[in-house]
């Protein structure tokens, strides 16, 4: 019996690996199901920014002969119920999965008696493996407890029957960022609160300056510790947010997401534990370190917990829960994208990793300032730094806070896991007039700092 | 002495390698200069595509919850200063640049006298070499021509004071369904005339179905030869289109453009003329027949037509007139893009290059209307075909109708370049939620198809 703890993105794909093998599993989840990332995460994210980068919009109107601007407004009830029918929609997909094995499915919490048992409502299981895969919630720092009915998490936001007036958004990282900047396009009074050495999971100096600059330009963004003082007299958070103090009426609470761990026991299993109390795992297996029958997945293991990383992080312990030997696994190109607007995003080793590591790099860089496509779109803001080894030309890294980096970023990382150098990336083909064109200028400036200082152009036939 | 015949792009990128080496060169034009591409094409068209996309996004706005859509309204006549507004700066930077090299330029236009004399405002030039890259017009055929005040041609567009009410688009190529659809979403009464079998610059019968289903439910479209008739008494251009007449108050010429060479007298040098009556040459030195000291570049050779094209024909050809035995250049993977919406992109060999060469191939086809970012865009719509080599898997091909294909496309040429293969890349990396997890979809069909019907996931580490 191989037990899968958790119903979420990592369990689901572990769940499609190990039914192809064996009718020998049980999947086990007593809270909502439907994935973080279908139900609060990604996808809602995602649809909120649409609707408020569609209003934001309106700010391009006039001077492209669009009268009328001033006339629109946002019906934010309507908004997030929009949100709502679209985040039902993908939910509905992940639902209508589980029919197919619902058989499998126990509906409870799972917790380990020992390293082979189970008490799952009362009754004990006996497992031979274990895919633990039971995700992650939001982290709210002891003493917000206290004011607990005036934050928000994301497990809240898209559930909200309307958006509050005033909000403070605690934690300027990707989901403080995205969702900040969204709200505030959507009429909320946002004041980000955070530190500015991580906007948005940016790393590079140069472009955490640019990021802060663009978007202090757009809406508040202090930089202090945040503390929760009192419930007012008229039912406001107030906060000490460095030297000030701040009211408003809620706080969405961003400053990260910590591993469901805790109920399940796992000190039972004779599980390693590391300084931060989290479980000690084999990054390439998989398996807990003190019990490797045991595979921990996706979000609860906190190593990249993004979407795509869950479901291969799913397929390998789904894999490795069949093996009679856990193999290693190579996991992708690094890939992040912050959807705020401008995107930030980062593929292979961003400016931070490659500092760390100490070996030489250049750095590529080029404004998006006066990029033709991003003057025609109304963008023309950012930048990309993009990383090569000055030796051999080989692209290690990239940065980016420009219009669609998304894209961009997918285009470097699939570039990076090919090792490509800039020399081939510069004999790649460019379309006109696109962004990556801009991309184009920070590979040729890259390939200028190269110890050969090479002139990258066609290749000839030889 | 080397003669650069033509200031465009192919002729400013020649002149630029050129100066690096010698001073002993002219660049002669009689025409506007500033490039066909910022002035009436790739730049202006892309700012025209951009106000009308944002005035059509309206339509999205109740159901987001954006209340006010009904009251905007677009002011053409603003909309088009704005797009000359952008012009002017892309033709600014063109002009700019000619600055550094003025005393090089001859502003009249020249002719062959023999193979080696120009003949440029009745003085004759020595040449040892020359580059002709004189660009092209928009074709208007000799049945139109007495209709020509009621004509216009991209050359004139962008000029307009206003647009006209009601306007006819002859040919629904790139051009015709590029501006056909934008001048429909800016308020012209649009009907696009053309043929069903090369909509766009698609090739596949597939997309061609699903491009013709979509853009009619969106503007007027039909299928048949259009021959100009009469002017009405209330100064409308009559035209029969199939059975039907039409009245218009212009027509938007979109039928080809031809490379402006008529006034050359290249007979004159020996050159090779083919069937065409086109100049015939050597595309991968780019030297002409029977004149081999002489290259044509750019539009003016009709080879492929865009602008990244260009610029690397007036690299091949400005390189080549310098060196004592022209070289063989391998030109870059195919990437052609139509900015429509969606947008319609090919990569690598498109549907019917492979059809005619014959070779085996498998099509790997994924749809894009339930395709999460889509549907959260609003744009879940159409889908990609991604063509492969059945038994190596490596990828041949792909044509696009999709949002954001202009991107994407980038991704699949890349990837033709390095020929990757379906199992390499399906181990990249493909975030969530984006549309790039549709074109992964297409892969994942396409590997399934394949002989050895592989299933791709993650690499393990050996």
């Amino acid at each position: 019996m191989i037990a899968i703890l958790g119903g979420g993105t990592a369990g689901l794909t572990a769940q499609r690996e190990i039914s192809r093998k064996t009718d020998d599993y049980i999947l086990i989840d007593g809270g909502p199901m439907g994935t973080t990332c279908a139900r609060i995460g990604c996808m809602p994210s995602k649809a909120l920014i649409q609707v408020a980068n569609d209003f934001h919009r309106r700010h391009h109107f006039a001077e492209q002969g669009i009268h009328g601007a001033e006339s629109l407004t946002i019906d934010t009830k309507v908004a997030l119920s929009h949100v709502r029918k679209l985040r039902n929609q993908f939910t509905g997909g992940v639902y209508r999965g589980l029919k197919s094995f619902e058989d499998k499915i126990i509906r409870h919490n799972a917790r380990f008696k020992d390293a082979h048992t189970l008490e799952v409502n009362g009754r004990e299981i006996q497992i031979k493996k274990a895919v633990i895969a039971t995700g992650s919630h939001p982290w709210i720092p002891d003493n917000w407890l206290p004011f607990r009915e005036h934050l928000i998490t994301t497990d809240e936001l898209f559930e909200l029957d309307d958006l509050p007036r005033e909000i403070a958004v605690i934690g300027l990282g990707v989901i403080g960022l995205e969702m900040g900047q969204a709200l505030h396009r959507l009429g909320v009074k946002v004041t980000g609160i955070g530190r500015p050495h991580n906007l948005g999971g940016a790393s590079s100096p140069n472009l955490l300056k640019m990021i802060q600059t663009h978007l202090q330009s757009e809406l508040s963004l202090v930089f202090a510790d945040a503390i929760p003082l009192a419930i007012t007299p008229n039912n406001k958070l107030r906060l000490q947010v460095g030297e000030q103090t701040l009211e408003v009426d809620k706080a969405l609470m961003a400053v990260g997401r910590r591993p469901n761990i805790k109920g399940l026991n796992l000190e039972a299993c004779g599980v390693q534990f590391d300084e931060r109390g989290l479980p000690s795992f084999d990054s390439e297996t998989l398996a807990l370190k003190g019990a490797p029958h045991l595979f921990l997945a996706g979000d609860a293991n906190a190593l990249r917990p993004l979407l795509h990383e869950a479901s291969d992080q799913g397929y390998v312990a789904g894999q490795n829960a069949l093996a009679t030997t856990p193999e290693r696994y190579q996991f992708r190109t690094p890939l992040a994208i912050t959807f705020c607007d401008p995107n930030i995003a980062s593929a292979g080793q961003n400016h931070r990793a490659l500092v760390q590591s100490e070996r030489p790099f250049v750095t590529g860089k080029t404004l998006f300032n006066n990029q033709g496509r991003a003057l025609i779109k109304g963008e023309s803001h950012g930048a990309i730094e993009v990383y090569a080894d000055p030796a051999t030309g080989v692209l290690l890294g990239a940065e980016l806070f420009c219009a669609e980096a998304e894209h961009m970023a997918h285009l470097l990382a699939w570039s990076i896991t090919q090792k490509q150098t800039l020399e081939q990336l510069l004999q790649q083909p460019y379309y006109h007039p696109v962004l990556e064109e801009g991309l184009r200028s920070a590979l040729r400036e890259a390939a200028g700092q190269m110890l050969d200082k090479r002139r990258v152009e066609l290749k000839k036939i030889t």
